[in-house]
C-alpha cells in the first residue's frame, strides 16, 4: 500500500455506500471508484436486484467517454461491456469496499465481468466473509489484474447490517433529537430526513414502537412518501386497549402486534425500533445499531437523559445529521 | 461542467480544507486536488507562511513520481519545481477550492507558478473575492490553461472566517457537550478535540469567557498542549472579585480583562467565545459562526436550553464530531 493514493478514493467508495446504507436490503452496502484517464467516478450499489457497485462505476466511466444505451439493467450493462469494452479499461485503477463477488444471483458475478475489462488494478476494502460469496480475488489474480487486498475496519462496519441480517437478525434504534437533545415525535425531522425513514421503512420487515407514542401521536408508520411497503409493526406495550382508528392499524397488508414482550421479533430480519426515552433505556443493550437524526435547532425544552455511550461509526450530512453509531 | 467527476474532486479539495479551518490564520483556508497519471491527490494550506494548497499538492504529487528532496519551504518549493518539471504537469487537471493568488506575500504567487508547470486544467472553487489578490484566473488563460471557474457556495463558507477577519473580525461560540445536550465544563471532549481546542487557541487573539466558568472551573486556558501562545482573556462578568491564583491569571505575556461590556473585542480580530448556556443566550446573535464539540456519549443529565437554530456548514468526524454551524 503506498499511502493516501489508496485512501482518497477508497473513502469516496465508503462515503457512496453510506448514502445507500439499509436501503441495499437484503444486499451489503458496497462502494467503489475508480480512476481512469485522469477521470474519478464514484458509485454504490443502491437497492436490491440493481447493478452491483462495480457495475455501476464502470458504466459511468464507458458512458462518459462513450456513447451508450441508456441501460439500467444489470445483465444488459454486462453484455453491453464485454462486447464493446475494446480493452478501455485496462489502465484503469478500480477501488472496491467488498470483495467483487464470484457468484451469479440476481446479477451476473462482478468478478467475472472484470476478468474480461481487465482492469490494471482493483483496490479491496475487505474479502467477502461469507465464503459462498468469496472466490472474486483469485479469479481477478488469475486473470493476471494487480489486486490489492486491504483489511479495512470501515468497510466491516459498512457491511455489519448485512452479515447480521444474513446469519439471524439486524435490529437498530432510530432517535430523532434536536442538538440539545429534546425530542418531540414526528416535528423534529426535516423533510429530507422524513423522505428517508420511509425510504428505510419500505426495506424493514418490522417497526417496533412504544405504546405510549401510538398513543400520543396517532401515526401511519407506513413509507407512502416513497410509495413503498409499510412494515409490520409491533406495539410494545403492557397496556393492550387501542383505539382502533389510529391510522397504523388501517394500513392494508401489515400485521399489528400488541405485546409486553419482543418475542415477535424472531420472525424477522430487519428491525427498527423508533423511540424515545423510555424505549431507549429498555432496548439499548439489545440492539445492533443506534441511528440519530439530529437537527440542527436547539430548543428551550428539555432533554432525553440516561447512561450510554457509542462508537460514531458514519456521520450523513444532509439538512439534519444522521449519525450511525454502535 | 461535465458532472460528477467535477464534483467529486472539488468535494475532496473542500474536505480537506476543513481539517485546518481556522487554524490558517491570518489567511484562508483553502485545499486543492490533483489528478496525474490516474492517481489523486488531496492537500490543504495548513498554516500561515507554510506553502499554499496548490503548492503542497503539487509536490505530493511530484515527489510520489521523482525522487525529490525534502523541502517545507514554498519557495524552495517553487524553485525546484521550476527547475526540474520537465512537462510533467502538462496532463494534470488541478482543482482548488479558491482562486489561485497572484500576489507575491510571504510565500511566491501560485498563479506563476502553474502558468509555468501549465497543467491541462484548473478548476477553481470561487474567485478570490479580495480584489488586490485576485487575477489568478487571467495568468492561467493567458498561460493557455484551460480554466473552469465554478461560483461553489461551499467554497465561501469555507473563506467567511478569512473575509471577516480581513475586513474587521471574525467571532464564534464555542460549546462542548454531550449527544443529548449535557454541558459539564472540560470533562466532556476527548483528547483529540481538546488538541484541537489548543491549536485554535493558539491562533485567536481574544477567548472570551464567562465568570462562573471561571470561578467553577478555575482553567488556564492557554495552547501549553501544542506549545503555542496563549491567547488574551476577556472575562464576561459583572462581579469583577476573582481569586487571582487561578491558573489563567499566571499565564505570561498575556493580557486578561474583567468586564461585563464586550468593548474590549474592537481591538482584536480573531475571537472565540468559550461558554454554555448563558453566555449562548447572551451573545447568539453576536457571534458570526457556532461550533459544537459534540461527544458520543449520552448523560443522564439535564441539557442547557434556548432556542436557536443554525445551518450546519461542516463536520468533521473525529472521536467526537466537531459541527461549524452558522
Ligand atoms: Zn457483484
Ligand atoms: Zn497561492
Amino acid at each position: 500500500m503506498e499511502n493516501e493514493r489508496w485512501d482518497v478514493l477508497l473513502d469516496l467508495a465508503i462515503n457512496e455506500a453510506w448514502k445507500y446504507q439499509f436501503l441495499t436490503y437484503p444486499n451489503p452496502a458496497v462502494g467503489a471508484s475508480l480512476v481512469i484517464k485522469n477521470k474519478v467516478f464514484v458509485s454504490a450499489h443502491k437497492k436490491a436486484g440493481s447493478p452491483h457497485a462495480e457495475v455501476n462505476v464502470l458504466w459511468d466511466a464507458f458512458s462518459f467517454f462513450h456513447k451508450t444505451p441508456k441501460f439500467t439493467d444489470s445483465f444488459e450493462i454486462h453484455e453491453y461491456l464485454i462486447k464493446h469494452h475494446n480493452n478501455f479499461f485496462n489502465e484503469a485503477e478500480m477501488f472496491v469496499t467488498l470483495e467483487p463477488c464470484s457468484h451469479i444471483g440476481k446479477t451476473p458475478s462482478c468478478a467475472n465481468l472484470l476478468k474480461v475489462l481487465k482492469p490494471k488494478s482493483v483496490t479491496i476494502g475487505i474479502k467477502d466473509p461469507i465464503k459462498s460469496h468469496s472466490g472474486g480475488v483469485e479469479i481477478l489474480k488469475n486473470a493476471g489484474i494487480e489486486v490489492n487486498l486491504l483489511n479495512d475496519k470501515r468497510c466491516f462496519d459498512l457491511i455489519e447490517p448485512f452479515i447480521k441480517w444474513s446469519k439471524d437478525k439486524f435490529i437498530f434504534f432510530k432517535l430523532a433529537q434536536s442538538f440539545n437533545g429534546a425530542i418531540t415525535g414526528g416535528y423534529i425531522s426535516s423533510e429530507d430526513s422524513l423522505n428517508w425513514v420511509h425510504k428505510v421503512r419500505d426495506k424493514i420487515d418490522l417497526l417496533v414502537i412504544g405504546g405510549n407514542t401510538v398513543r400520543i401521536d396517532r401515526p401511519t408508520l407506513d413509507a407512502r412518501r416513497v410509495n413503498g411497503k409499510a412494515p409490520d409493526i409491533l406495539i410494545y406495550s403492557k397496556n393492550k386497549n387501542f383505539d382502533k382508528n389510529i391510522p397504523l392499524f388501517k394500513v392494508k397488508n401489515r400485521k399489528v402486534f400488541i405485546e409486553d414482550s419482543l418475542e415477535e421479533i424472531n420472525d424477522y430480519k430487519f428491525i427498527m425500533i423508533e423511540g424515545g426515552e423510555n424505549l431507549y433505556k429498555k432496548l439499548k443493550d439489545f440492539v445492533d445499531w443506534k441511528v440519530f437524526i439530529v437537527t440542527p435547532k436547539i430548543f428551550d425544552r428539555i432533554n432525553y437523559k440516561l447512561e450510554d455511550s457509542f462508537k460514531i461509526l458514519h456521520v450523513e450530512k444532509r439538512d439534519d445529521l444522521i449519525v450511525f453509531g454502535k
